[in-house]
């Protein structure tokens, strides 16, 4: 017991240091552990098993709309990586190059992928001729390089999970449906899984993805106010076709280019989770993506008919809900605290009393609000609060949206609103870089998040360079 | 469909050339592509779905056991690889290495992983202390690189998918218990779900894992005899517990080594199920990890109330079933050779006799058999006919392995039999590495399997040297 005892030291507060309330966070609620490869992360099986709620229900709403997983290899050789200008110059700085197989040095280098667009072109290439065989609409699950210099656990690793769908269409109106529907699906997924009110919009022309046409994202906020890019739908016309040879026969028998998209979400979310529910009692998981969903807990279970009574509880409620009943020997100080670290949605203590009532006690893991219910219809009971638990996240995220949320109708207001407190900005832009790079610069690192889908006329004119604004953006600084 | 139609082109027979005939059917049942990439494939929507249910079975076989998935780095620095020295000799010759990163030429070069025994040893040093700790029993699913000279879909391939379970045990006896027991999921899993009889039993010294003390295998017999290693489970005693100082406190206070375990299946498997239940019409797909299950062809199907009758029946059985209704336009004909070629264990025909009859006709994939079944009561008889299926499959599976294993009492019977036919051949072995060389050369590579759990003693001398003979010992070719 001695050892275990040491799980529920105190955790850095949340204010005092919000890297290090993160760091500790990870580290407690044993999520991940750091492994002797620079830059990736051991995920453990807590911080294994949401990642694996967040694909069930992602491939699920996949699957439901008609896409289909397929499995592309690890590797891009350097001329295939190379067929797309914008997309090498983009991502080829940042990979990982194995030179060496099988003892031999490679005649050509081989690119361990940041992402899969060549390799899904050379295959569309190969199973694309007539437009019978469109819309094809595959996905992948996989892991992913990307060299990072600094890295934190989930939110910057060189080595990640993610799912990147890649899709191809007739028409450039239909992938452009596709590019949105699949927003959407990120969207709902955050706001109805997460318990998260994202932003959504396009991003600008500096920040899109390396080749795309359009970028569209999802951003949620973290509890401090900064950004993180929660998922993104890009648009890519017939470029990647034109640059990798697609063609299929039209139904007016010409010759055409397919219209391209691709869209991809990743184990950062498990980060965003963390930064925007946690808090100074550790980690806070909506109920949806919990691999605890109720912790059973005991009370005085030495006494006749406790563990007895628990466990009914355990298994009438373990038909509908992801359930742990805790009968060991720790004391019930020592397993609220655990538990609480682990952001257990629902706490159910059972102790004589309760079974004398027939009932037990619910505690809210957000609120922490103590609820007696009946030990009747109990599962419906726990149902309506694992609801109120998921509400109570929403309110709370998008309070605080709103709260750290601010215009900014002019440079001087924006610079100060920037330095005074962290969050998103809103303001005209005039469409050019050099705005954005000005901002960046002045700021210290606050950069456009999106052009939002809801733009408001906020003023005529770009806050930072005074001519004719073209778009409202929403700014801010991002992990 | 002038397109589609090429898809039901003549498959080379098995007889003719068995390894052409594999190679046609993974490409005309759209199991996979080849890609640029040497020695990696593309695994293609109807190739993966067949992994995702194997994984979906196995996954939940893990869990009800106990065990517990994580993800583990990419990489492996070189060093790591190097700590164990039984295993760093068997794996990094066949290693892809990485030498660049973020275009830095890295300081220490970085082993993708062929094998995670290393990472995981590295974790377990992190988090095991006490005796309370263990077991710990970890699983992954993930990809993994070995560099092959020459591949082939599934069977051989420079990546491939798989599962790698790590466990670390208080002791030796619990260790080996866990090695068994997880052989003993796989044997499960080959016959209750894969349809296919296997021999199990404990690899020689030469054969076994680079690193470990006892390697156990299930081997399932091919179509032409060939030997297929179909799932490995490893005892490593304490070697990479000391090489990694990882220790624990005992129940006793004093320090000691951990045992350690691992095991793993992967892609092969599709591989195995194509060649030994598959014929010259195609794939054939053992009913439980079948992307379809039913497929219903609709007769007539522009008569009225036949497509509404084959939606009612598709709605009935998809409850338990996974069922594809084929509506499209193309020929009864072409449907029935298309959905052979992909194995679909079992096909539905309803047309507007059967309609009037309340009737319907099921055909088995294996036998070709058609039987009137009555629409009452259909998703009983569709389980019942998959069940035969399954049983017809494994029953042929077990013939062959019968026909096809012959006992070797001397040497020239052995080259004899080894020469004349493909298959497993029994016989006595001495025990030395030696003799499994001079049979290799002398056979043209026949190979140990194993030493079978149910030995028996055909004589007192290996069957190679003449010396006292310690086990008995399967051989066979192997892919």
């Amino acid at each position: 017991m001695a050892d275990s005892k040491k799980m529920v030291d105190q955790i850095t507060s949340m204010n005092t240091d919000f890297a290090q309330w993160y760091t500790d966070v990870v580290k407690k609620a044993e999520l991940v552990d750091y492994s002797g490869v620079k830059g990736c992360m051991v995920i453990r099986p807590y911080g294994y098993a949401i990642w694996e709620n967040i694909r069930g229900i992602l491939d699920a709403e996949f699957k439901k709309l008609g896409h289909e997983n397929v499995y592309m290899p690890l590797f891009i050789p350097e001329s295939l990586l190379k067929k797309e200008a914008d997309h090498v110059a983009g991502f080829a700085p940042e990979c990982a190059v194995v030179t060496v197989g099988g003892q031999q040095q490679l005649t050509e280098r081989l690119f361990v992928r940041p992402t899969s667009e060549t390799l899904f072109c050379e295959h569309y290439k190969n199973i694309i001729h007539s437009y019978r065989d469109l819309p094809k609409l595959y996905n992948q699950w996989c892991n992913v390089v990307r060299w990072e210099k600094t890295t934190r656990p989930f939110l910057r690793t060189s080595e990640f999970l993610w799912q990147e769908g890649h899709t191809m269409h007739e028409t450039a109106e239909e992938a452009r449906a596709e590019t949105l529907r699949m927003l959407d699906v990120y969207t709902d997924f955050y706001e109805k899984s997460l318990a998260l009110p994202v932003v959504r919009g396009r991003k600008t022309e500096k920040e899109k993805f390396a080749g795309a046409e359009e970028t569209y994202t999802v951003e949620p906020m973290m509890h401090n106010g900064f950004a993180l890019q929660g998922g993104t739908s890009h648009y890519f016309g017939d470029g990647f076709a034109r640059a990798f040879g697609i063609t299929f026969t039209g139904r007016d028998n010409s010759v055409r280019y397919p219209f391209q998209t691709s869209w991809g979400v990743s184990t950062r979310i498990i980060g965003a989770i963390i930064m925007s529910h946690g808090d100074d009692n550790g980690l806070v998981l909506p109920p949806a993506v919990a691999p605890i969903q109720v912790v059973i807990i005991p009370v005085a279970q030495h006494k006749p008919g406790v563990l007895e009574a628990a466990s009914a509880v355990a298994a009438e409620i373990g038909k509908r809900f992801r359930v742990k009943l805790d009968d060991s020997e720790q004391s019930g100080g020592w397993k609220f605290a655990q538990y609480e670290m682990k952001g257990v949605p629902l706490r159910l203590e059972i102790g004589p009393r309760d079974i004398e009532n027939g009932s037990c006690v619910l505690v809210s893991r957000v609120t922490r609000e103590k609820r007696q219910v009946p030990l009747e219809g109990i599962a419906d009971s726990v149902a309506a609060a694992l609801d109120g638990v998921h509400d109570e996240l929403y309110k709370r995220a998008s309070d605080n949206l709103a709260a750290r949320t601010s215009d900014a109708l002019d440079y001087a207001q924006f610079l100060d609103v920037a330095e005074r407190r962290s969050g998103f900005i809103r303001a005209m832009w005039c469409g050019d870089a050099e705005c954005e790079d000005k901002i960046k610069n002045d700021t210290g690192g606050v950069k456009s998040r999106c052009i939002p889908f809801e733009e408001e006329r906020l003023s005529d004119v770009c806050v930072c360079c005074g001519r004719p604004a073209k778009h409202m953006v929403v700014w801010g600084r991002q992990y």
